[in-house]
C-alpha cells in the first residue's frame, strides 16, 4: 500500500480489506476530513463533500459500509485520495443486501443502495462510451420496463380475453367450419340478419351436433348436461393446475400483492409458473361459468409480468424497494387492461394497492397503463370499437332527488357488501381451520358443478357476468328483445324519446328471476372467492350491485309511472316522457357493492366513469359510492382485501387507518421487563459469543452498543448479514477462531496475543432510526409508515432501551384493537 | 394532595404543576407501571395502557408535556390514579402551539396535538348528550367544511365569470336597454339568426353609441380608442386595489400555497382581504384584456375561502396541520371550477400543489372539487350546456405517424416553455432589485395601455384569449365562417365527410396573423406574469400552445394535401378525406406548453382530457406532455412555479427533486468547526442564564441535556414556548427572579437555599426526532419531507453533536446544486 502522501494530491492504491483501517490509521482528532473518491478496478465513485472533524473528534472511525466511505486527511482541499476496492458490502460478502422468503424489506437501506449504484454510474459515464451507453440505459430502463411491462400486459389480456371467450361459448356448442372462432366470430361470415339468441346457422349448438333440433326437451337436456360437463372439466383443469404447479396462482391476488407492494418477501408469488398458471387457470374458471371475475386476477398477471421485466434491469431486479415501483406502475396496467380504465388504474394503484407511492412513479404508472389499454385496444378481443367494457349512452339526465334513491341504493350496496364479507371470511376461516382446506380440487368442483347445475335454468345466471351486467347496465331501445323490455309501449321513431309505459309480464318475470339471480350469485360468490383456483371479486360485486339496481330502478320507474302527479315526479316526469332510466340505478347500484366490498372511493368513481363512458353521471356515482363505504366502515371495520390480509396474517401496515391510542415507544418495545435485550459490543466479545448470541436467539438484528455498562448506540446489526459475514470469514480468512474478537471499530484495542481480530464494520449500519422512549406510538406507526421502517431502536438520553420491529407495531395495534396480537405471524 | 393509598383503587386529586411532581416522587424503579387517566375540571383523558418498568428505570421522570402523561404506581393493576389539572400546555400559557408569520410548522407536533384532542372528545362524548352532539359535530366538521368551501367556491367562480365576461364585452359596446348584460345575453333576446361577430341590433358598439355606423374609419378609431380607455381604467382600478387593500392578492399565487402547503406561515395570505381583492381584481385585469388568465388566481381565491371557513370548527383553524388538508381539497376544487374539470382538480392539487396528501383526503378533496363543479355548473355562466371549457368533438381518429409531428409540437413546446421561463425569471429578478418595484401601479398601466394598443389591430389578439382558444381548437365546418376555415371547398352536406382541401387566402393570411399572434402574446406574457395585479399563467401558455400547434397542423394538412401520395399519408389520406385535423394540433400544442411552463404530468393530461372531452386523445396529449417536459427538464431545472420561489426565497423542500449526493448529517449539521452549539441543561441553568442564551443566539430552538460535559440528550425546547413560559411564570409566579433555577426535570436537585424553581418540563419535547452524525443526507431530506420536520438532533453515540433545521438542509441543497444558499431567506 503506497501510504504516502496525503498532504497535497495523493493517491492511495490499496486492496480491500486494508482500505479501511489504513485510512482511519493515518487520521488524527482535530484535522479537517473530506469524503473521498473511492474506487477500484471496475469501479469509481466520486465524492465531493467536506466537512471538517468536529472538536469531540467524531469521525475517527465511522466508515459506514454500505452508505459511503467517509475518511479524513489533514490540509489541503486540493488534495484526491483514492482508494481502490470497495465499493458496497454487498459486492464482497454474496447474499449481502437481499431478504429472506417472508420478510419485510427495509426501504431506506434500499433506496440508500439504489441511489449509491445511481452516483456510481453517473460517474463512471465519463469513462468511456460503452459506460456512457451503460448510463443511458440505466437512466431509461425505467422508462423501457414499464413500456415492456405495459405493452405484454395488454398481449397477454388479449389473450386472455379472445381464450376466455371462446372456451365460454364452448360450452353451449362449437362453430364446425371453424372450430377456433367463437360463436360471435363464427356468425361474423354469416350473411343471417337476425340472430335467435346470438346463434346462426353456422354456428351449431350441441343438441344440432348430435341432430337433433334447437328446441324441446331433448335438446334442453343435452344442452344442460354439456354445460356441467364442460364446467366441470374446465373447473378441474383449473384447479389441478394451480395445485401442480403454481400454488401462489390461486385466489384474486390484490390482498397478497398489497402486502408485497408494503414491502414484504413473498418468494414466487410474482414468478413465471405463478403467471403462467393464473393466466390459464382464470381462463379456464371464467369459462366455468363460476361466480368470478378476471379483473383482480389481471393486476395479478400484470404484477408478475412486471417482476419478471423488473430482472431483464439490475436497477429494479436487484432491489426490492426499486422494484416495487414497476409493480405499481404494472398494478395500474393491470386494472387498465381490465376495465380499459388507464386513469382509474393509476388512481387504484395509488389509493388501494400501492403503499409507498412516489409521485415521480405517478407519471411512469399512467404511461404503463395507457401502453396496456392502448395494446389491449389494438388487438380489440371484443371486436367492437368502444375501448370500454359497458359503454353506455343515456338520453335522459338525472334528476336531483333521484339522489334518494341512489343513496338508498348505497346504503343497500353496503349492507350487501358486509354481508358478503362476514359470510365470506367465516368460510374462508372455516376451510383454513377443518378438513375441507386438504380438498382444494374436489372444492373446486363441487362448487363448479353445483354452480352449473343451479346457473343454467335461469337465463340471467346461465350467460356471462359480463354480458348480464352489460344488459342491465342498457337502456331500453328498439333493437332490445329481453323480456327486461317488455314495456307496454309502440317504438313509431327511432329518434323519437321514449315514453313511460307501465311494465309487462315479461318485466315481472325479469325481476322475480333476478330476485333468484341476485341470491343465488351472493351465496355461490361467497362459496367462490377464496377457493383455490384464480378467482377475482370485481364483477361478482359489480354484478350484484347490478342487480339489486335494475330491481330498484325498475321500481321507481314504475311508481312515477303510476303516480306521475306526486311531487317528486311532477317536473319532468309529468311530460309523458320516461324520466327514470333502471340502467343508470343497475349502475349505480354495481358502484355501491363493489365500493361496499372492495372499500375504494376515488378510484371507484373514476373507473366507473371509465368503465361506461357516462361523464355526467360522477355525482350519482359518488353519492352511492360514499353512501356504501360508510355504511360498510359502520357495520365492519375492513374491506375485503384488508380482512384476507388479516386471515392471512400478512404483517401489512395500513396506511389509511389510524392509530388513536396513547401508548409510548416505551410500552411496545423488545425486551419486555425481566427480559433482557440481545446486543452486541462494538469491541469486546468474540466469535464465540457473537455465534452464542445468535443460536440463542431468534431476532433478526442486533444493535451495537459501546460497552454492556454504557449501553451506548452505536449502530445496528442484521443477523443474516452477521452470519454471512461469520462464514465468510471463517472460509476465507486465516486465522479467524471463535476466541477471534469482533470488532465493529477500526481502532483495534492494545491486544497483542490471540487470534486476529475479524473486523465488521462493513456490514454496520452506522445511521439506524432512533426514536426516545417517550415518543408516542402514533409518531412511530407514523415513522413506520412512511420511511418503510423493518425497525426502529429505542433509547433514553442516548442509551440503548429496546428495539421496535414492525412486527411488534403490527401486534400492538392488533392488541389495542382488542384482536389478538398473535395473528401477525410474519417479520 | 391525596397521595395515599396508591395500592388498590386509588384517586389522587391534586392541582397542576404539582401533579407531575407529586406522581413521579412516589414511584420507584422495578415497579410496575400505567399510563393513567388525567382529569380536570372539564377535561377527562383516559390513557388505558400498562406496560412496566425496564430495569434501567427509565420512566423515572418521563412526562412528555404536550403528548400525554405517563406514571408509574406500584402493584395492583385495579388500580385507578386519577390526576386533575392537566390537558395539554396549549391551554395553560397562551400562545403556545402557534407560529410566528414567515415561520416552519411542525407537522408531527401539530398532528399529535390534533389527535390529543380527538381522543379528548371521543371521551368526553359519553358524558352528556350536549357533548355527543359537540363529538357528532367535530367528527363531521372535515365534510360539512369541504362541502362550504366547494359551495362557496363554485358561488364565486360564478359571480367572476359572469363578472368578467360581461366587463370584457363593455370594452366593446353596451346593452342600451338592460346594461347588466354582455353581449351574448343582450342578444338572447333578439331574433335575429345571423349575427355579425357576436353583435346584434340589441347590442350597441361604441360608435354605434356615439352615433356612427358600425364600419369605417372613424368607427374604428372610436372602438380603438374605448378599447384603451377601458383596458387602461379597468388595470388601474386592478392594480390600486391590490395595492392600497391586499398587497398578497398580486400574482398567481401558486407558488405561495405550494410553500404554504408544505408547512410554512404566510399571515394574510389566505385572508378575507385577499379573497375580495383577489376576486375583483382577477375580472378587472382580465377584462382589461391583459395576457393572464384567472385559473391560477383561482386556486388562490379557493385557498382563502378554504383558510377562512376553517376557522369555523377548531379542529381545522386552530391547527396549521389539519388546515391544510382543508387547503388542499380547496386548491382542487379551485383547479375544477378554473376547468371544469373535477378528477383533474384532485389530481392537481396531488400532484402539483399539494406537499403533505394523506389518502384519506383525496376523497374529500374529490367530494370538494366535485361540489364546487356541480355549482358552477348549476350556476352556468356562459349559458351554454357543456360543462367543459372548450368541448371540441373531432370526427376522425388521430393516425399513428402522427405521433411524430405531436412529439415535435412537444419539443418546440418545451423550448418555448424554457424561453418563456427564463426571460420571464430575468425580469421579475430585475423587478426585485431595480427601481421598478417601486412603481407597481404604473408598472401595470404600462403594460395594459401597450397590450391594448397592439392587442387591438389584430383580431385574434382582440378576442379574449379562452375565445380564441377554443377557436383554435375547433374543426373547420360548415359553421365556421373564420379565415382560418377559408378552403377551397364545397360543403354539400352536412354528413358527408370533410374533404381535404388547399389553403384558401384567407387560411394564409390567418396564419400570417397568428404567428405575429405568437411572438405577441410570448413578449405580454413575460412582461405581465409577476407584476402586481392578479394574474395566472394556465389561459396564455394553452393559448401560445393552441396558436403554435394550429400554425404546425395546418402545416401538416396541406403537406397531406400536397403530397398525398407519399408512404406516411398513403393509408388513411388517399381517399380524399380530411386525414389532418389542424384543430387536434392546437389541443397537443396547448398541452404541450402548459406542460413545459408548469412541469405537469398526470394532471395536465387529464385535465386536457376532462377540458376539451376528448377522450380519444390521451395518447398524444401524453407524448407531447412527456417531450415536452423532458425538453424543459433539460434545457431549464425547473417549472415557472419552483422559479418563483426560488425567486421568492421560500423554504420550500421539493418532494419530486431527489437528493444526490454523499453528504452527512455531520456536514450539514450546526454548529460548524470552531461554533459551539447553544444547549440547555436539564437541571443547572439559571432564568438569567436561559434569557442571555435567548438574547444571544437566534436560534428556533434548544436542545437540553443532561449536563454540558455528558451532551446526553433529554429532549428539545422551542424558542417560541421558552419566552412565553418565562414571561408568564415572571407574571403569575411569586418568587421567579434571574436566580431560580431552571428544571427540566421533576426531581429537583438538593437544593435549599434560593429563590425557587422554574419547572419547564411541560414545554419540554421529551420525543424530539434524532439521527446519528453518519445518516446519509439522502435519509434526513426524506425525513424531513415525509414526516414533515422542522429539525433534527444529530447524536452520536448517545451525545448531542448539533441540530439540522430545514433551513439548514435547504441551504445545503442549494450548495451542492451550486446555488447560492443565501438564496434561503426564512425559517
Amino acid at each position: 500500500m503506497e501510504k504516502d502522501p496525503l498532504r497535497g494530491n495523493a493517491t492511495i492504491s490499496m486492496s480491500y480489506p486494508a482500505s479501511y483501517q489504513a485510512v482511519d490509521d493515518q487520521v488524527a482528532n482535530g484535522e479537517q476530513f473530506r469524503t473521498v473518491s473511492v474506487s477500484s478496478d471496475d469501479d469509481m465513485i466520486d465524492i465531493t463533500t467536506t466537512g471538517t472533524v468536529t472538536e469531540r473528534s467524531i469521525h475517527q472511525d465511522e466508515v459506514s459500509a454500505w452508505h459511503f466511505m467517509a475518511i479524513k486527511y489533514s490540509g489541503h482541499s486540493g488534495g484526491g485520495v483514492t482508494i481502490q476496492g470497495m465499493q458496497g458490502e454487498s459486492d464482497e460478502i454474496p447474499g449481502i443486501g437481499q431478504y429472506d422468503d417472508f420478510h419485510t424489506i427495509d426501504w431506506q437501506r434500499d433506496i440508500a443502495r439504489d441511489r449509491m449504484r445511481h452516483r456510481y454510474i453517473i460517474k463512471k459515464k465519463q469513462d468511456s462510451i460503452w459506460d456512457l451507453i451503460k448510463g443511458a440505459h440505466d437512466a431509461w430502463s425505467g422508462w423501457v420496463c414499464v413500456l415492456l411491462v405495459g405493452v405484454s400486459t395488454g398481449v397477454v389480456a388479449g389473450v386472455i380475453d379472445i381464450g376466455a371467450s371462446w372456451m365460454s361459448d364452448l360450452k353451449y356448442g362449437i362453430c364446425p367450419q371453424a372450430f377456433w372462432l367463437n360463436r360471435e366470430q363464427c356468425c361474423w361470415s354469416s350473411n343471417e340478419t337476425t340472430f335467435d339468441n346470438g346463434n346462426c346457422s353456422q354456428w351449431w349448438t350441441w343438441p344440432e351436433v348430435f341432430n337433433q333440433s334447437r328446441e324441446g326437451v331433448g335438446p334442453y337436456i343435452i344442452s344442460y348436461l354439456f354445460y356441467i360437463v364442460w364446467a366441470l372439466i374446465f373447473a378441474a383443469l383449473a384447479a389441478s393446475l394451480v395445485r401442480m404447479f403454481a400454488p401462489y396462482a390461486c385466489g384474486s391476488g390484490i390482498p397478497e400483492i398489497k402486502t408485497i407492494l408494503s414491502g414484504f418477501i413473498i418468494r414466487g408469488y410474482l414468478g413465471k409458473w405463478t403467471l403462467i398458471i393464473k393466466s390459464v387457470g382464470i381462463m379456464l374458471a371464467v369459462s366455468a361459468g363460476l361466480s368470478l371475475g378476471k379483473e383482480g386476477p389481471m393486476v395479478h398477471i400484470a404484477c408478475c409480468i412486471g417482476n419478471i421485466f423488473s430482472y431483464l434491469f439490475p436497477k429494479y431486479g436487484r432491489n426490492e424497494a426499486k422494484k416495487r415501483e414497476i409493480l405499481s406502475a404494472a398494478a395500474a396496467a393491470g386494472v387498465s387492461v381490465a376495465f380499459g380504465a388507464p386513469i382509474g388504474g393509476v388512481l387504484f394503484s395509488l389509493e388501494e394497492v400501492s403503499y409507498y407511492f412516489p409521485l415521480k412513479t405517478l407519471w411512469r404508472s399512467f404511461f404503463c397503463a395507457l401502453v396496456a389499454a392502448f395494446i389491449l385496444r389494438s388487438i380489440n378481443p371484443f371486436g367492437n370499437e368502444h375501448s370500454v367494457l359497458f359503454y353506455v349512452e343515456y338520453n335522459k339526465p338525472w334528476i336531483f332527488f333521484e339522489l334518494v334513491p341512489f343513496i338508498g341504493l348505497g346504503i343497500i350496496g353496503g349492507i350487501i357488501a358486509t354481508l358478503f364479507i362476514k359470510a365470506n371470511l367465516y368460510w374462508c376461516r372455516y376451510r383454513k381451520t377443518s378438513k375441507l382446506g386438504q380438498y382444494p380440487v374436489t372444492e373446486v368442483l363441487v362448487v363448479a358443478v353445483v354452480t352449473a347445475v343451479i346457473a343454467y335454468p335461469n337465463p340471467y345466471t346461465r350467460m356471462n357476468t359480463s354480458q348480464l351486467i352489460y344488459l342491465l347496465f342498457n337502456q331500453c331501445g328498439i333493437s332490445n328483445s329481453d323480456n327486461l323490455c317488455d314495456y307496454n309501449r309502440n317504438f313509431t321513431n327511432v329518434n323519437s324519446a321514449i315514453e313511460i309505459a307501465a311494465a309487462g309480464p315479461g318485466v315481472i318475470k325479469a325481476v322475480w328471476l333476478l330476485v333468484l339471480a341476485l341470491i343465488f350469485k351472493l351465496v355461490a360468490t361467497i362459496f367462490t372467492f377464496g377457493f383455490k383456483a384464480p378467482c377475482g371479486l370485481f364483477i361478482p360485486s359489480l354484478c350484484l350491485g347490478a342487480i339489486m339496481g335494475r330491481i330498484v330502478g325498475i321500481g321507481v320507474e314504475q311508481l312515477a309511472y303510476h303516480y306521475p302527479h306526486i311531487w317528486v315526479f311532477s317536473g319532468e316526469c309529468s311530460t309523458g316522457d320516461d324520466c327514470i332510466t333502471p340502467g343508470l340505478y343497475a349502475m349505480v347500484g354495481a358502484a355501491a357493492v363493489l365500493g361496499g366490498v372492495t372499500r375504494m372511493t376515488v378510484s371507484l368513481v373514476v373507473i366507473m366513469f371509465e368503465l361506461t363512458g357516462g361523464v355526467r353521471y360522477i355525482v350519482p356515482l359518488m353519492a352511492a359510492a360514499m353512501a356504501s363505504k360508510w355504511v360498510g366502515d359502520a357495520l365492519g371495520r375492513q374491506g375485503v382485501y384488508d380482512a384476507h390480509i388479516e386471515l392471512n396474517g400478512y404483517p401489512f401496515l395500513d396506511s389509511k387507518e389510524e392509530f388513536a391510542h396513547t401508548s409510548l415507544a416505551a410500552d411496545v418495545m423488545q425486551p419486555k421487563r425481566n427480559e433482557t435485550l440481545s446486543v452486541l459490543t462494538q469491541d469486546s466479545m468474540t466469535v464465540e459469543d457473537v455465534e452464542n448470541i445468535l443460536k440463542e436467539t431468534e431476532h433478526n438484528g442486533f444493535p451495537v452498543v459501546v460497552s454492556r455498562e454504557s449501553q451506548y448506540l452505536v449502530g445496528f446489526v442484521l443477523r443474516r448479514d452477521l452470519n454471512l459475514a461469520i462464514a465468510n470469514a471463517r472460509r476465507t480468512m486465516d486465522g479467524i477462531c471463535g476466541q477471534s474478537l469482533v470488532l465493529f471499530t477500526n481502532t483495534s484495542p492494545l491486544q497483542t496475543s490471540g487470534p486476529p481480530p475479524l473486523k465488521l464494520k462493513k456490514i454496520l449500519d452506522m445511521a439506524p432510526i432512533t426514536i426516545t422512549d417517550q415518543t408516542p406510538m402514533e409518531t412511530v406507526v407514523d415513522m413506520f409508515r412512511k420511511l418503510g421502517l423493518r425497525q426502529t431502536l429505542v433509547t433514553h438520553n442516548g442509551r440503548l432501551l429496546g428495539v421496535i420491529t414492525k412486527k411488534d407495531v403490527l401486534r400492538h395495534v392488533k392488541q389495542m384493537d382488542n384482536e389478538d396480537p398473535n395473528s401477525i405471524q410474519f417479520n
